[in-house]
Parts: C-alpha cells; sequence; structure tokens
C-alpha cells in the first residue's frame, strides 16, 4: 500500500465510481486507503455520495472512519440508523474511548438510548462512567482497554493472559502490573516479557518505575508529562490507586494542537472555538466581543484627544503622529507579553521571581526605544520644520515603548496568578491598553514640552 | 516511585546535600528521580553544584540526563572532558538520534574529534551520516536504532532476532519487515508475534500496510502524518526503498510544538527563536525588525494626515477618532487572518477555492461593521454635536471592517501561495497595512461628507 493522498483526482474518480454505482471498483478503491483517508474523502463529497461511499467501506474498518469523519458528516449518517442499529453496528466494535467521543456528540436522549441496548453490559456501564468523567481530564480522555497482569503470575501465565485480553486491545505498548487489590504498582514492557524466561514470577521481572495519573488530573498537566518524560501511554489510576484506564499519545497529540488554537484564537481576539467552515453569524458572534471592546478603547481615545482639542487646532502636526505612537505601544507590548505567555505556556518561568523580568523587559524596551527613537528624531529633523515636534515624538516614543513593554510582562503575570489564561493579554486587550496609555504620554508630553 | 516535582523544596534539599558533600545520600536521592527531572534540577543549580551532582547520578542515567539537560548546562558540563572522554563515557552509550542531537550542538572540529574517537565505526559512520542530513528533515529526525526481520524468517527466528538485536533498542514498538534487498515490505507487530505460532513464515502473519517517509521529507509533513494517522512511530526509507531508520512520536510532539512556538513568535512581531532567558541585546535584535516596520508605517501614517492639515485645523474632532479607526482595522484584520491562518497550519483550507472564503469573511466583515457602525453613532449622536463627524466616523468604521476583513483574508492565503509563512500576516504587518488604509477611508470619507 502506497502512501496515498486524498488529492483532487481521488476525489474526482469516487465521484464518478458513485455516479456509475459501481460498488466493485469502489470497494477495491477504498481497501487501498485508510480508515483516515476515507473519512477525509467524505468531508469532500455531498451527502448522498458519502452514504454511497460508506456502504461500501470494509466492515472492520467501518468504524474507524465514525470515528475519524467530520462531525456534521457523521450526524448526518447516523441520523439514518436508529439507536439500536447505532449499538449494535458501530458503538459495540469500538474501543471505549472512541465509543464515549462518539456517544458525546449525540443528544442525552440518544446516548442513553444507545448504551441501553449495547448487549455487553460491562462496556455499556464502562461508557457510563466515562461520560461522567469532566472535559479536559484524565477520564474523559483514557480508554479501558488494556492489558494487565498479576504481580503473582509467571511470565508464562502473563504470555497466556495477553492471548486471552489481546482481542479487546488493538496497540499493546506495555502490561500493566497489578496486585490483589488491581492497585497498579509497575508495569512490563513486551520486549521483557519475549525475553524473559517463561517460568520466572513478574515480580522477578517487572519494572516498578511508572509514571501514573489519577482521573481527575487536568489534561494540560498530562500533555506535560507525555512531552516531558517522552511516553506513548500513561496508566490512570482511581483514588485507591486500582487502575482504571489508559492515555495514549495520539490523544494528547489533539489536546497539545486544541490548546495551541485556543490561545493563537484567544490572542488574536477570537472568543469561542471556531473554524472558517462555521457560519457567518457564529463567526461574527466570536469576533464581536473584542471588538467591542476595541470600540470601548477608540471611544476612550476620542475622549482623551478631546481634552487635548484646543492644542491640536494651535498645532495640527501633534494628530500626525497619533497612529506611530498608538501602534508602536501595541507593537512592543505584544512581543513582551508574547515571550511571558509562551513561557508560561511551556513551564520554563514557573517558580522563579517576576522583579528580574521586569527588570529586563525595562532594558530591552530602553533599548529599542532609544533606537526607534533616535530614528524617528533623525526624520522629523529632517522632514519636518518643528523642532518641538520632533522631542515631542521622540520622548513620547521612548516612554510608550518602555512603559508597553513592562505592561507586556506585567499584565500576563498577573492574569496567571488571577487564574486567567495569560493569552488573552497578547491580544486585544494589550492593544487597547497601550493606545491610551501611549496617547496619555505623547499629548502629555506635547502640553509640556510645545 | 512517586510522580516527583523538582520544586523549591527539593531544590533546597539537593543544595545542601551538594553543600554537605554528602554522596550517599545524593545518589539515593537520585536514584529516585527520573532523568528528566535530574535534567530540569541542573538547570536550577549553578554550574559547580550541577557538576557535583552530575558525579553522583548513576552510570545508566547519565546519558539520558545529558541529553535532556539545557543546551548552555551541557555545553558548560562537556567543557570539562576530552573529545576522547566524550566519545567513550556519553556519545557511544547513546541512541543514535541523541547522540546526532547532542554532536550537533558542538563546533565541527569537536564533532570530527568525537566521532573519530568512537570504537563502534559502524555507529560512527551512522552518525556522521545523520549529521549530514539537512535539519528538519526525516533524515534528521530519526535513529538508526530498529528491530527488523527477514520476510522469509519463521516467527521464531524472528523472535530470536529480537532478542539478539533487542539489546541496542531501547523501545520496541513494531518490527519491520524487509527482503533481500532490505528494503521495506511491511510491519509486524510484538503482539502478533506473541500471539502468532512460532513455525508459521513472517510472510504469512505480516501486515503490509506500512507508511514510511523518505529521509528528505519535511519535518512538517512527518508531523501531520503521525497526526492524521495516530502513530507512534514512522519508517524512514531512502531513494532505494531500503529501511534506514525510524522516527518516534517523541520527536515530533517536539516538532509540534516548535512550529506553534515559531507561529506565535512570528504573528508576535518577534523575528528570532528568543525566550525570556536569552541576553537583553538578542530579545532586542529580534524585536527590532517589526519596531521599524512600524515605524515606517507610522511615518507613512503622519504624512498622509498631513494632506489633511487643513481640514484637522477646521475640523480638529476628526483627530478624536484617529486611534479608534486604526485599532478597529487593525483588530478585524488579525480576526480574519488568524481563522485562515490556523485552517492553512491544519491543513483544513488546502485544495478548496479562494473565492467563497473571501465573500464569506465580506459577509461577517458587513455585519460586525454595521453592528460596530450603529453603535459608534448612536455613541456620536448622544455625546458629540456634529451630526457630520457620527456620519463620517460610522461610514468610515464600516468601510474599514470589512476591507480589514477582507485583506486578514487575503493576504495570508497569498503569502501561502508564495511559499512564505502566513503566520508572519497575523502579526504586526497586518497592523500597519490596516492602519493606513483605515486612516485613507477615513479622511476620504471625511472630505468628501464633511
Amino acid at each position: 500500500m502506497e502512501n496515498i493522498s486524498v488529492d483532487i483526482a481521488f476525489v474526482k474518480n469516487v465521484k464518478q465510481l458513485v455516479g456509475e454505482q459501481n460498488s466493485t471498483a469502489l470497494g477495491e478503491l477504498l481497501q487501498t486507503i485508510y480508515p483516515q483517508d476515507i473519512a477525509e474523502l467524505l468531508d469532500k463529497l455531498d451527502n448522498e455520495e458519502a452514504r454511497y461511499v460508506m456502504s461500501n467501506v470494509p466492515k472492520e474498518q467501518i468504524v474507524k472512519v465514525l470515528v475519524e469523519m467530520e462531525e456534521s458528516v457523521r450526524a448526518h449518517f447516523l441520523s439514518a440508523y436508529s439507536t439500536k442499529e447505532i449499538a449494535d453496528q458501530f458503538i459495540q466494535n469500538m474501543d471505549s474511548d472512541d465509543a464515549a467521543y462518539v456517544l458525546g456528540h449525540l443528544h442525552t436522549k440518544e446516548q442513553e438510548d444507545v448504551i441501553g441496548n449495547l448487549t455487553d453490559i460491562e462496556f455499556a456501564s464502562s461508557l457510563l462512567s466515562l461520560l461522567n468523567y469532566e472535559e479536559y481530564t484524565a477520564g474523559s480522555l483514557m480508554a479501558v482497554e488494556l492489558v494487565k497482569a498479576n504481580i503473582s503470575w509467571t511470565v508464562a501465565q502473563c504470555i497466556e493472559e495477553i492471548r486471552r485480553q489481546a482481542e479487546n486491545v488493538e496497540t499493546i505498548y506495555v502490561v500493566y502490573v497489578v496486585d490483589e487489590f488491581e492497585r497498579l504498582v509497575g508495569i512490563i514492557t513486551l520486549k521483557n516479557l519475549i525475553l524473559s524466561k517463561p517460568e520466572l514470577k513478574i515480580e522477578e521481572v517487572f519494572n516498578k518505575q511508572v509514571i501514573s495519573v489519577s482521573t481527575s488530573t487536568d489534561s494540560q498537566e498530562i500533555a506535560n508529562l507525555f512531552k516531558k518524560y517522552d511516553m506513548v501511554v500513561l496508566p490512570v489510576v482511581n483514588a485507591l490507586g486500582q487502575l482504571v484506564g489508559r492515555i495514549t499519545v495520539d490523544d494528547v497529540v489533539e489536546v497539545i494542537e486544541e490548546e495551541a488554537n485556543e490561545d493563537y484564537q484567544l490572542m488574536s481576539g477570537i472568543t469561542e472555538d471556531v473554524d472558517s467552515t462555521d457560519k457567518v453569524w457564529v463567526l461574527s458572534r466570536a469576533r464581536l466581543p473584542w471588538l467591542l471592546i476595541g470600540l470601548l478603547g477608540g471611544i476612550a481615545s476620542s475622549r482623551f484627544i478631546a481634552v487635548y482639542e484646543d492644542q491640536i487646532q494651535i498645532h495640527p502636526e501633534m494628530a500626525f503622529f497619533i497612529p506611530l505612537i498608538a501602534a508602536m505601544g501595541g507593537n512592543a507590548g505584544v512581543q513582551s507579553s508574547a515571550i511571558v505567555v509562551q513561557g508560561l505556556a511551556n513551564n520554563t518561568l514557573g517558580t522563579k521571581n517576576i522583579m528580574p523580568k521586569i527588570l529586563k523587559e525595562l532594558r530591552v524596551g530602553m533599548l529599542n526605544g532609544i533606537i526607534c527613537s533616535a530614528l524617528i528624531f533623525a526624520y522629523n529633523m529632517f522632514f519636518s520644520d518643528s523642532f518641538d515636534l520632533a522631542i515631542t515624538v521622540s520622548v513620547a516614543l521612548i516612554t510608550v515603548i518602555v512603559f508597553a513593554s513592562v505592561l507586556g510582562t506585567f499584565i500576563p503575570l498577573v492574569l496567571n496568578k488571577m487564574k486567567i489564561d495569560p493569552a488573552i493579554a497578547t491580544g486585544p486587550f494589550i492593544t487597547t491598553t497601550n493606545d491610551l496609555l501611549g496617547l496619555a504620554i505623547y499629548f502629555s508630553v506635547g502640553r509640556m514640552l510645545y
């Protein structure tokens, strides 16, 4: 099997086969690609075509495709089935984490009906408890399928048990070792099992070093553990230390991505999780809050400048540099806060003191402020006939850059202490604050020097 | 072993043991934590303390600590050793990808000396070729240690071979199946090996479905493959299809993070990869380019407003809303471009047409523009005595928001086509453009309506 990309030619080919209702050729084509590719393909077809394609997906692939497909496509697809059919044909054949994920997107009533229709009661009750965990906790990310061995067994017994349990577990990374109370006490890798003599006790060959989290551990903390310790799978225990599930790295990669996207949107002034396929009014609603804050900031600016109306009437050239002062304050502030926000997100700032950071930003601000001020002073000496203006702009600019740099460092640190996502500070918040600050400095300096 | 965090109390405890030169207690303490924790600990100690701690790290842990520690700490630590000692005591005991990583941070001369001092010639030549791959390619990310089996073997032979090869490979996820020319033809999981009868041929039990990349594949593409197919390990082949290495998910997680950080810095107007511990002039240098662009933009604004000097002298209230217009254009532009940049980064925009997106942004911009304009109009009708001004500001505002939204969509798409990282567009670039655009619209409308 080649690495296939679902490109325009491929989609066109599929559309033609669907048009011809050529289910043999379509079935063969689908066998050459992965479930993820089929899901990607479905996103590019209309509902009727997607349904026909799904009816030709090999049975063992269909639940994987279902998990991977886009939410709206899946909702449409499932709407053609009764809750009993959804239980029998799909949910029953899924891993618990995938099943909980798909069920999580259904209405509560439907969820309950589907779970009620499952014949495997143990699986059904696992799903119920998975669905009850709070979002973004270990409990909501984990799957209950795993292979475990009792510490008192022999290696041979353990391998026998793997044979028995393996059917339910798609990928085995390690075997978890538990005591007689089902408490997690260590791990043993398949490699170790293969390399150990069959008659040895697990006790003699297992590894006591195991990092675990509790069901309530936050997803961000979990992501940090995976990153720090280069893990591929992490066991989850309950309050009694009993093994209840495992989280795999692919789910964590999604958490890391989501987190990055969220920060990105926050700092761009978008308040809801939206993407470009959402409806116009959803996109509009997500953006309005920050626009309105910007509007308020702009109104505040206008009131502020109004105080200096006389000054502007006498020296209209004061108005020329309003955008420059405002923009430079915004830029310098965003630059400083970005460094801090990033440091906080990567856990590289954590325990250290705030003061040295602010002092350092002060120095960076001074340096950049001096350079920019000198340049604008030179410009004004050449191109403007007012020495007073040149002095005013330069003095204001250096002050604005220094203040903005320090504020840009300070605000995210304070937000973080207040348990507010500091990424918010890198967006319109800091720009608006610095606009006002910049104008205040500019006109005060102007009044003094002019 | 508990999950340990290297907190203030822990560091204090270590500092005390170092002060007492209590190597027994220190050694015992270090045995309770992971190499990653030791590396984190070292970052918090001074050079003398770090050296003493390192001399007490258990021998089997020391190379792992070396890979995890911060670059400057490692450089200082290694400076106390000769190139022969570095080769014998450290590099020789590392996996090839870790060894290449550590060597990559040494000067070329030192690199060559260390490699020349390695006694394992095969390993040395692997390192040489790994170091030659371009950064951010599969070749530079992969390790050469892997377990492979010939397609003609039996399962029993294969397990025997794993025993032989396993010593060199820390974690085995799958066994790669190759033909007689060393070409990758498939995989077999350890689970399958354990579950298969020993006398069966690999040919009968292996999985032909395997995704692989070539040594020159770009790291971003690799990250996308891992994300899409939920992989933990990916084989790398050369131009002849021969298996040359494997990439593991932990390296890819780093790529994903780096990419996110880079975008974050780009959109914050920071041009180099810096963090808060860098020197003042490095931080300053990384920020100056965008500040200077902002400065140029500000100067352009000032020239532009100067054209309307007479208008401002007659109607100084025109100046009041300069910051509002500029800020709103910037905000709306950043919001639009963020959505597009994100879509491009997640590969969810790819093949589709540009026109519908721009039309949609036009509609979102219209809607938000109308709402904001209506609000500012109401405000001006209440608090300002000039109806002309109220009309001018509102007409300008709606125009600015619509234009900024469309430009914010258009610019990243164009940059992407030009193979420039579109994240750059979400930063000062779009803010500066929109400042100018906003002013042009504002004063043109003012001239027409006033």
